[in-house]
């Protein structure tokens, strides 16, 4: 007997919402028992890049096998696709908007299909919330063990927007962006010491991290190596340099931003 | 073997206090391993409509047999009663406070109980915590199998508050309320076309949405149909109208506050 | 067959992020299945006494042999050690940083043991995610039956915060602290009814609690005994006097914040 199948879920529904429990009920109807696993539903309203982010930090940690449902959705309703893409190790159904995009930059699907196949979905499928009417249900099938191909047509051209990817300035400098701001105030880039090095060539230590005005130089394992007050770099626990001050939100002190652009000179 | 039984749960415990991790911990110490599903636990303090709307427009996507636990409880400890309720499908249990009004309203319940046999409870109980010295160990016995009856004597005078009713203005006017504002800042009335349809007594299309001075003229199907900044009238996931702007908070541009009127003029 | 274990997990890690969903991924990539059930990751930043007095309400109502996963974690990656700590009934996980020390206060534990079997990790375990490396995996393996002596060497010497203690200010009269305010405002204290009749050596009746100039004069059995507007002190959940006001946020009321004094007349 293979080890249960497990679902997480990931949305934009907020915590305050009847949404959530609408489409794990949808979920439970289809499969009764599975367990479904909150990932979070305080996405930013619409926003595929923080979904993304957090979707692709998460996956790789779940068992073999695992269904993962993202639904942020803004064009619910229209002609937009949903689709279920696999890596043969996880599986993920989500609107064909783009939302998969560094998940599918950390390893390509092998498979990934238009869900056509409507006698999966509740019915009448509401035009504003395929999370309860189609989503839900196609996830409690797929976790059941219906196969992908049942689904839909295999396609090619499904959704992945442009990901904001490292330059190197000069021999000894790259520009990369901010990621993401935690809960801590850390604020983390796309940059990471494996890639500085492919596009260095070469192997290096960091020495400043520059966004806007402002200098990190210095470079600490853990946060609480650090003294207090001080700003410093550090590898997080995806691999990517974060910025951080110890016991203190590093993004208010840099005034950082999302999106914002962040120089690493090396040496 | 029938699937397992789920138990849903929505209170008004937030999401940083001990109180739903103590509930659910009484729970699983009566029926070890049943699944519980959170609904939410933001719903606003002692906000009985919210919970009941939140209730109302999820339980019925949940399995047969699904125990559906309210917990939003102003007057624990005071005489006020406990109740199973069963409507063949589904069971809820909650104060007997009227927050299971819509849910009634939706569907009325085959079978209410006042929860008496106080040998399930969890000792002593406190008489400022019945979520986990009463509901909790309830809901567990009752996912166990235990039949409903065994709770209580059978009761008619159970508690609901008068819901909002449509009122019929004119021939092509009908009057409604703002039932919920979501996250999206969407506006959700208590205005469903059926309801309509029956008070005019006849098909129509909606005219204009009014509310105080602003006027809503724009129908759409779905919310990306709309053009940008435009605001519009939707029929959304539970079969009410909802005023909605497109990636803005319609609530915000429209002032909108729950119980607020809201006027439809029909064609 | 034992009932099936369950995992609670308590974390400051918010609820927008992909730390709590990556540590569900390591839980049950080491123990397929089991219940995750969340107490909250709302905990403030680092904030040590209110995860304590979260676990501690929190972990008596769970089923014997729960493990309680807790991931407050300030000094990630130095040389802070790991610890499973049991009580025959109960498994805690923590960092040893004194986050279990109101626990403890409750019911000391029998055996602490300091995490140091790697084979159980994620590797490579990141400096700055044990949440995900370390806690994860090994409460997995701890749900799964594994003896607690296997992770590591037995110690004495776990840490422990100093807890703010009653004190008999005069034969009438005691000091205590404000634990924790919730979300409806109640202000709850470390005082309860046994501790201060072990302290006065008698049996008592409140008679006034003052925090700084206010009074509160009133004793009621349960919220709703009190007349609006009225403050009031009451017995919560937990067994500690708590001051309130009927339908509104007392602590706004009282100005009261976490720590401060209280001092309570008895007659």
């Amino acid at each position: 007997m293979p080890p249960s199948p497990v679902i997480t879920f990931t949305s934009d529904f907020g915590s305050r919402e009847p949404y959530v429990g609408a489409v794990k009920g949808a979920i439970l109807s289809a499969c009764p028992g599975v367990p479904i696993i909150d990932i979070t539903h305080d996405i930013g309203p619409h926003d595929l890049l923080e979904a993304s982010y957090v979707v692709a930090s998460t996956y790789a940690y779940f068992p073999t096998r695992t269904v993962h449902l993202v639904v942020v959705d803004p064009t619910v309703g229209s002609g937009r696709r949903a689709i279920i893409a696999s890596n043969e190790t996880h599986f993920f159904v989500a609107p064909d908007n783009g939302v998969l995009s560094l998940v599918f930059a950390k390893e390509p699907p092998t498979i990934v299909v238009s869900i056509e196949a409507d006698h999966y979905f509740r019915k009448p499928v509401s035009p504003t919330f395929h999370g309860r009417d189609v989503f839900g249900p196609v996830v409690g099938w797929l976790a059941k063990g219906t196969d992908i191909e049942h689904f839909g047509p295999v396609i090619q051209d499904y959704a992945r927007f442009a990901l904001p990817a490292l330059k190197l300035l000069a021999s000894n400098r790259v520009e990369g962006v901010i990621l993401h701001i935690d809960r801590f105030g850390n604020v983390i880039t796309n940059i990471s010491p494996q890639d500085v090095r492919k596009l260095a060539g070469r192997d290096f230590r960091p020495a400043v991290f520059r966004l806007g005005e402002k200098e990190i130089k210095a470079h600490r394992a853990f946060y609480s190596e650090s003294s207090v007050d001080e700003l410093f770099s550090i590898i997080g626990g995806n691999g990517y340099y974060e910025l951080a001050a110890r016991g203190k939100p590093a993004a208010r002190i840099l005034e950082a931003r999302r999106g914002a652009k962040i120089e690493l000179e090396i040496q």
